[in-house]
């Protein structure tokens, strides 16, 4: 069995019902079918993408080089900082703090300094809110933490703006040498602020390939430098990721994970009127990876009003108390992407007592495991029932090789899923007007003032 | 002004254009408007509703027994246990977590024994997941630890498989009037295994009220439990609440929040085709309130194949770096409503340094406080002008008064809203499938065992 395997018979003739506006025809996915040609168009796009240097996220596993320096930086910072933090933002954080929360043991990362073994303490700084920042700071002995800043363009406001708050201080705490010393920036190898400041003051900096974009950067500096300096091991991400990238360049959609996922999700979209794709992996430790795969579905795939499912990411079972309600009854206008994960290294045994109450009887002799996995079956077969589609990811067993292969199926999946869509998957030009208008308001020079529209405390209750 | 208010604007002509079938006409809002008729219809079910005591949650606030009761023995358990551990799941747990994040400081509580005040430190164990179960029980001293078991039911199967492992530990290291002593139970006053377990073993329990259902239950001692313990003025949240109420039982829709936001967010989904509800305050420290509403908006409405929106909780200003994109470019399908948080302690001033770098420099002389308040407000702008409809939630200041208030706004919306959608916000008959399948499934006595269908191989990948 691979590390990561794909079930998706949910969605399928006649397993969810035999009506073709509701569910999908297996045969379509044969040999010269019609989701097949769709899925060898895309699969050609992946390829040149690939030749032409674009698509740079799918060579970060070869590159040994890149790998070597970012292990190298981590062993020399790591022994001296008893913290790390991750100051950056969405595709400069989400892939760190998805490896983080797979790989780690929170509660670890939370336990007092004497109980850990040797690896620094991990925090991400990420949102530019002064009540978390303000609380970080007030934590962190400013002494050992080490300040990994990431920006790939070097001038994110949120980023940029928290690197001043901790460069004043540091320089207050630990005079201007300290500065230096404490900072380790992730930025483009050439251009912006953060690159110019690391050549003028000697500040250590790991490159981001100029051809990975941000959410795409999980398995470059951005996600492997918090990974490796908290004793992650970063080979087994990129393996996994190699392996799972061979997978997914193969021609046959049927022994191809990321053609089918792409193509059956686009289809589950524009053919059986389900735009919302929830992503709900059945696992604590893969929470961050939902929010991971919403931004990466989300801003590779929205750009269009005809076009751009809506990622939700959920979790099992905490959600079945509060989404399955609208799952099962609400418009049938879901797909849900479970995660399902095999062995778990402690069970927990439920004891067989309270005999005399059957709400506690029934769950003696079964493992805290057995319950969960349980659930993930039944919920997915009451969807079934009701003849709602699904997708189930099975993870055999959660560890570096098999998140590696994850991140790396579904940024293919993605890129597929922008053929299908007929959009460009690593662009986000919507964004750019919030910027403009933020930094206008703030006075940059040289952005003009914007012209906002009145507040009308008429409409305010 | 409010400690809570609500603008509305940016869902109205002409401010978000001239065409009635992207933007809502502010006359229907006057009196005997099409849009008042529905809200008077609403708003008559909910006196009704409170008449009867089917809801329940609207006295909450009123029940100075049941709140001095709950102060007791928070007071009398808070002394003696430097950890609370609270052991539920959905409605059991969300509104605990919503007002611990809101209103304790994360740092704080992840602090140092020696570098706390005299509260205990407070863990939510919900999800049935043996990792973060054993993480947990591995990082808490026993000894010290009260566990804090919520279930209305009291066969919640998550929670009280937690239980009987939380029981076991519990015997194991401290014998058997250890048990007693570290337990207590939040559920039914009368029915349901938890309470006969209370009755039998005398352990103390508090009760939920019979007519507050799990996801309306924050207000009670559900909510209000960790709270008092962990030092949260739980006579503010509910004056709070009470001023709230008695806005939102106003006769005039122009003056009533719930009124308002309830046909708002109604019509923006059933007339504007707006179904995706994005929930985003810009303050980590209402992540988990946004969660809290995700459970409420989408368990009560998700009722019928025609109706039901779908609530998508987010975060400002992280999500513009994941979700912006497809708000700004994708399908116009979706409604944001903003929560901005107003005064803030520490705004963290930006040092005006770095004139040679622009990336830097425009930022200098402001706070973060400013910078995170600019985002959301360019962030309001840039949708409009892309026509794209949104609402704000303006918290003056994110206290326990002011929490109060959203808690009740957004419940009473709620009951409200399922006035306007026909169904009954109260129930949620669609989760009852899977929970017999998983009963079935783990040998239950007197529960079928369940046909699955099986998994087919041929679609595995």
């Amino acid at each position: 069995m691979s590390p990561v395997s794909l079930n998706y018979g949910n969605l399928l003739q006649p397993r969810l019902g035999s009506d073709a506006a509701k569910a999908l025809d297996p045969e379509r996915l044969a040999p010269g079918g019609e989701l097949d040609a769709r899925f060898q168009a895309a699969l050609e796009r992946v390829r040149e993408g690939r030749r032409s240097g674009e698509l740079g996220f799918l060579d970060l596993p070869d590159d040994q080089r890149l790998a070597r320096q970012v292990q190298e930086v981590a062993d020399s910072f790591g022994q001296w900082f008893h913290t790390l933090v991750v100051v950056g933002i969405g595709g400069s954080s989400l892939g760190g703090r998805a490896i983080a929360e797979a790989l780690l043991d929170r509660h670890w990362n939370e336990a007092s300094d004497e109980a850990r073994d040797h690896f620094p303490r991990l925090h991400f700084l990420e949102n530019a809110d002064p009540d978390s920042t303000a609380a970080l700071l007030r934590q962190v002995d400013l002494r050992g933490a080490l300040f990994n800043v990431v920006s790939k363009s070097g001038g994110t406001a949120e980023t940029m703006a928290q690197y001043l708050i901790i460069e004043d201080r540091l320089r207050e705490a630990l005079g201007d040498e300290g500065v230096r010393g404490h900072l380790l920036f992730t930025t483009d190898p050439e251009r912006g602020a953060l690159r110019r400041l690391a050549l003028e003051r000697e500040i250590p900096a790991l490159p981001v390939p100029q051809n990975v974009g941000g959410r795409f950067s999980v398995l470059s500096p951005v996600g492997l430098l918090p990974a490796a300096t908290t004793g992650v091991d970063v080979g087994e991400l990129l393996a996994g990721a190699a392996e799972m990238r061979a997978r997914c360049l193969r021609d046959d959609l049927r022994r191809n994970p990321a053609g089918l996922l792409s193509v059956l999700l686009h289809a589950a979209d524009t053919e059986l009127d389900c735009p919302v794709h929830v992503f709900m992996p059945y696992s604590d430790r893969l929470r961050a990876l939902a929010l991971w795969f919403q931004q990466l579905w989300g801003e590779s795939l929205g750009k269009a009003p005809t076009a751009g499912p809506t990622p939700l990411a959920a979790l099992g079972a905490v959600d079945q108390h509060s989404l399955l309600q609208l799952l099962m009854e609400g418009p049938r206008d879901k797909v849900v992407i479970f995660v399902r994960v095999g062995r778990r290294d402690e069970p927990l045994e439920l004891p067989a007592t309270h005999a005399e109450h059957p709400e506690l009887a029934y769950l003696g002799g079964h493992t805290l495991d057995e319950l969960l996995d349980t659930e993930l079956r039944a919920t997915t077969e009451a969807l079934r029932r009701r003849g709602r589609p699904s997708l189930t990811l099975q993870v055999e067993r959660l560890d570096a090789r098999s998140l590696g292969g994850l991140f790396m199926l579904l940024q293919v999946t993605t890129v597929m899923a922008g053929a299908h869509y007929g959009v460009d998957p690593l662009n986000q030009p919507g964004v750019e007007l919030g910027k403009v208008l933020t930094s206008g308001l703030l006075g940059r020079e040289g952005v003009e003032p914007p012209e906002m529209a009145a507040d009308d405390e008429k409409w305010t209750v």
